[in-house]
């Protein structure tokens, strides 16, 4: 039997009060960028900075004494572990969690906060998985799928009724899919009750599982390549999401890595907050796509924020490159006094501020009198670094390359 | 005559709907880190970044039609300029704003953005402050000072009747002190509703005036050094301030640039917020000192978020470096092959994760046959960093240098 809403109001009984009921703001600012009316469904703010609190607490709560006593393990180096290893210590569960061994030093060591025991095997996620299935068997222990699960996608699907309580006229919600939970049990509670919604899943061009599926009319495999949205980055769908999604998502549009990097920043800038880059897709899609909602009510569902911060410059200088805020040029310069300051000068002429500077010495072409200079520049947008090409160009130098 | 509850709550009429009523929900997370009942007053998500827009707008309200008609004029590099512009723009009321040359690009053009003028004149904010009153003469315009003026006090003063609304049992707040003119408002409102709340004000050592001039029970001119907090950065508390808190105000204290940093960074991870450095200086004073506030119930105003997303990455690396949890190792290695290799292979048993590592061949001493290996690792937390220098000297490596 698929999910209902009657389970996914069950869900909601059963999680009140363990889990953070976010709130979905207006935001004037992204309103005005967008041309729509907007809301944003906070549930990075949850406190382990995602969504997957909600079905995590709701698949726990739901354990046989046996099975608690016993305890859970799941395959996981993101939110999902987070998410089991907090409730997991608030409902006394032990929790154990398979990491791949290359998780993040930072990811590890939270998951170890909040109590659970962390075993780092496998070059892979699939070979931690399989690992944690082993020791599952062999421990008594019960597996918990971070979205293939019917308790999973009752209790993701609680935010659809939040939404609905907060928001009452809105037209459509855009939701991130990775696995597919989050946008399953959310369509269903948000059809059900408001048949006329239109519900948008994003999924990243670099793992597009739920559109392919959903195009080939049956679940389709295919292998993910890096993107900046790593929560989003799994090789194939749900059968309970696909079957759900197949039956009450209107859409699936695919985002490209400079809009997600760009969605972030925009988050981080007119709204403050911090979101990772399968957190930001919803607002991606809108920024990529005319998606017909010029005026209407829309629901951005912002679902996680546990952003590398030893990666977020990186996702910064991506988002400002992708306005034209932020650019590089390299350019052949002579290697005589005089080279640099030229160069320099040209750029505060065009009215561009220098943010770095280096020269290369070792790998300048052909001619030894010459270096390459690599500059990056902090400019207005990309008008302004068309017209610093040209000013650079007019004034004979010799532009080796340009980046955006 | 200072400023009064009674101003304060005829501010609080003239603002509503016009300026946010920014939430002030409970922190689990900052709970637990700090030991208080810590609620969080968000006024960085005003639409411009700042607590600023309530005196902005409280003072335009004020204006007569003739002063409206001629406009206003502000010599600032930041979140005062921000206030005026976009509220001026919602009144109809020209905004003028006198920047320093060296304003950032993206602080000239969002207030360009909001309708400003913009004019950029001189090294020093006090050259544009004397062609900012220049102007406002020749123009006839209305000069409006950031923060010594009693309308713009008093429109600060009404974030204490939203705290004293949300959290009614609240027993300290801690307030960030630049000019002096959101803890002058804010303790107003704040003592004068209820006597018994401790206002604890936080500067910073790199600016710390406020603090010098109660301690001299006069006004004392400290030129401010460079600091994260330059909204901080101001060298005379304004007189009216300095009157209101030196009744109202119970202590300040003085953070330091590397806790400025850690408070940014801790609530980027653990709120999921963007704080400017100043915005942050409360919580940089909960990590810094022993406030003797255990168990009790803690308002920190956020007031900041508009910190430079170019810059945002140094605050992260500073506030990672403060924790332990990113170091650098300069380190002499031999300059044959295999000597980088042993390095890394000595970090990797350490369980440090490399972020960078590149090699100096040409500044690395006298020994010709050895080179400096720049390394920076991701680590666990100081006690970390001293078992690797530990293991690197034990395996007879040269630790030229360490940070921190």
């Amino acid at each position: 039997m698929p999910v209902t809403l009657s389970d996914i109001r069950a869900a909601r009984d059963r999680i009140a009060g363990a889990v953070y009921r976010s709130p979905c703001p207006y935001s004037l600012l992204l309103s005005r960028l967008t041309g729509c009316r907007v809301f944003c469904k906070l549930d990075h703010l949850q406190v382990t900075g995602s969504f997957k609190e909600r079905g995590a607490r709701n698949r726990l709560s739901k354990l046989s004494d046996e099975q608690k006593r016993h305890g859970v393990i799941a395959a996981s180096a993101g939110n999902h572990a987070l998410a089991l290893a907090y409730h997991g210590k608030q409902l006394a569960i032990p929790v154990t969690v398979v990491m791949p061994i290359w998780a993040p030093l930072t990811k590890v060591t939270n998951c170890r906060a909040f109590g659970a025991t962390i075993i780092q095997h496998g070059e892979s996620f699939d070979d931690a998985k399989s690992r944690a299935l082993q020791i599952c068997d062999e421990r008594k222990m019960t597996y918990v799928h971070g979205f293939d699960d019917d308790d999973i996608i009752a209790g993701a699907g609680t935010i659809g009724l939040e939404i609905l309580e907060d928001v009452a006229d809105v037209d459509a919600v855009i939701i991130p899919v990775g696995g597919g939970g989050l946008i399953a049990g959310a369509s269903v509670a948000l059809k059900s009750i408001k048949p006329g919604i239109r519900v948008i899943g994003v999924e990243t061009q670099n793992a597009p599982t739920l559109r392919a599926s959903l195009d080939a009319g049956k679940i389709v495999k295919i292998p993910s390549k890096p993107t900046l949205a790593d929560g989003l980055a799994i090789s194939e769908v749900g059968a309970r999401c696909y079957e759900l999604a197949k039956r009450y998502v209107d859409e699936v549009v695919l985002v490209d890595e400079a809009h997600i990097a760009r969605a972030v920043l925009r988050l981080l800038e007119l709204e403050k907050t911090v979101l990772e880059g399968a957190g930001a897709a919803s607002l991606a899609a809108m920024l990529q796509y005319d998606l017909k909602l010029a005026g209407k009510t829309v629901v951005l569902v912002l679902c996680g924020g546990n952003i590398d911060l030893t990666q977020i410059s990186r996702v910064i200088d991506r988002g400002l490159a992708a306005d034209g805020r932020l650019c590089r040029f390299v350019c052949s310069i002579s290697d005589r006094p005089g080279g640099l300051a030229r160069l320099t000068s040209l750029f505060a002429q065009a009215g561009a501020s220098v943010k770095e500077i280096d020269h290369d010495r070792n790998f300048a072409g052909a001619d030894i009198a010459t270096v390459y200079a690599n500059c990056v520049l902090e400019t207005r947008d990309h008008a302004h670094i068309d017209e610093i090409e040209k000013s650079l160009r007019a004034a004979g130098v010799d532009v080796v390359s340009r980046t955006p």
